[in-house]
């Protein structure tokens, strides 16, 4: 199995999760009593929860990116982790919807919706974690990290795991909060490299060493 | 972050996003108390909105490439700049489904459901002016635009985004004349460069003075 | 414009279009009042257009292969050619969801659509022809086609069209009868090659010709 | 027709097909009279499809990979076998949809929607055998199989059909054994190697004997 074939299938799955966001938004014909403007405010939760997914999932796509860049090849373990991790992203069009239209409930049900929707964070980030254990015990990696930062960057990887059950926990005080965190994490990646990511600029930062044509 | 990823994972989005545009197409089965002929005619508001985005999204995805062709990689702001690029893109289906729902009914509703669509060719306007001046800036062209040259081109790169600006104000006095507005940009691209598509010419007329084998 | 996007984001197309033909398949829930079996028994004209829908949108991704294979590059013209071809196929999905609802009905309603349908073949035929004739004329094919061979090229192009209008009229006589002859056209090219595929099989078994390393 | 672009298109409808089995799932608004709680816990049927679904798919991805990567080329013939291996997996949703609907039925129409979803299983193993037998036939395979292992070769390849066989008689004593039985054939093949895995691996295990440089 190529690396490259892998990456294409991922990138097709990951390209149609996130255009099927979108199939939440709906204003209906005329003559359903509300006006557009009306609709269109009233949905600002799809809006909230459209972008938050939206850039969640681009974030995946590229940790997904960063972190396959690293690795030699794949083998049958590291397929399994993976369709297990798009099969994550997978539900977050359903998962989307749900809190969306629960957002402003204020109850219990919005806590479970939020609950559920930070779950699927926690899951991928369990899935990313496992591929980048698997990349380590398995010697997988083009410039293997060295054994005393192993610890560090495992760390790192942890974090956004840690805010993703963070999410969960705050489903059940505030719903909106979850959804917020759940923002702020995939606001985080955007502008913050995952270790997989810094260790592959380590990686492309030593080739201009090489002086000689 | 490859470049070439970007693009993948970038025409994914494109591809999938002007497929779900015919999903708003539906004839309904015998027995719904209108001929089939009359449910196709009936459903014209729709059509025009089908080729009017299909389009749109088509021009997008040239312009698209012509503007990542010229630039010598990306990093995590152009990441961010193209992720919201996509979101833009991904909300055309919802937004030519109301526009088209709406483009008959000649009030106040077809107004705003055609300001709405509109401004996603305004947003999109402003992430590709926003790509470009990042390229600029950065010094991230592998042509570098001469600096006497930079305004020209910047402002060519706006007149799309002047037109969307004046089709959002036109939707106020007419919703036909605002899609109307639309199609004409699009088919405009469709037959005129991007000023980063005129570079791009260059850079590869250029090629052929290799005259030597 | 590299040919091998445009491949790349039409393969998206095809592929997006060719798996929604699926969603018009549905078996209610229990309690709707009729079997499984029933309901897939009597789902078989979705399954009969299912299937005539499939290999016309695979037949016209091969032969749209065959054809960009014998080109050099593109151009604006061919750009615009090709998104039309992409704007009929999208449209399969929907004519194929109403021909499958109005085969059995027998009257007006069935001819309408099952023209309607075969009409999208006329059109993708007529866009083939265009790109054909455009390769042609702007001398854009990697081997040209002898001039005395053009008229032989052009009029092997144009069967597919002509059988195309021959269903749209045998639409008005028996809609079936113009589904069938869809589902016809359809496995003859898939034992059939294009004049463009003929012309890139002659390309190809030139080439064990250099016999010297 | 290259191999590559074969598979590409083949990539893209996997793609879009495992992310259509996510639109099964379905919360209502408030208001609809049941907990989020509830519906989600009365949906397991549909969550225990969508994952041996999804990973159906995927492991079909995986072994058409393999397949694929052991043969030299495609022609016509193989060709209009794969349209109908992918024409088969396009399915899939609509399948899931039902048998997950019908999970806890338990009646003959729960048996009757299993046995349909399990012959999709069925077919995909049939359209698999065919393009293998093929292979060795015209000999299409970059390192032929020994004729003496042939019979070996088919008789693996055939497993996953007699499992599935096995499902849809399965399905007339209960769907929710048939359906484990779908998912214990995923669950073997995300660990196992079909033969043309396994031909691909001993070619490449040969390439480490070239030791000069």
């Amino acid at each position: 199995m190529d690396k490259s074939r892998l990456e294409a299938f991922s990138d097709g799955v990951f390209a149609v999760a996130i255009t099927l966001l979108a199939l939440d938004l709906v204003v209906r014909p005329p003559g359903s009593g509300h006006s557009v403007a009306w609709q269109l405010g009233h949905q600002w939760p799809q809006f909230v929860a459209y972008v938050v997914s939206f850039f969640t999932i681009g974030i995946i796509w590229v940790n997904h990116h960063a972190l396959f860049k690293t690795i030699t090849g794949v083998d049958r373990t590291v397929l399994f982790l993976n369709l297990s991790l798009l099969a994550v992203v997978v539900l977050f069009p359903f998962a989307t919807s749900m809190v969306a239209d629960y957002l402003t409930a204020d109850n219990w049900d919005a806590s479970v919706a939020a609950a559920f929707y930070s779950s699927l964070g926690v899951a991928m980030s369990v899935c990313f974690t496992l591929i980048f254990r698997w990349s380590v015990a398995g010697n997988h990696q083009i410039v293997p990290i060295p054994p005393d930062k192993v610890r560090g960057a495992s760390w790192r990887f942890s974090i956004g795991l840690v805010f993703y059950v963070v999410a969960v926990g705050a489903a059940f005080v505030s719903a909106p909060l979850a959804l917020a965190i759940n923002g702020a994490i995939a606001a985080y990646y955007v502008f913050e490299h995952t270790p997989a990511g810094h260790l592959h600029d380590g990686e492309r930062s030593g080739q201009p060493a090489e002086p000689t044509e």
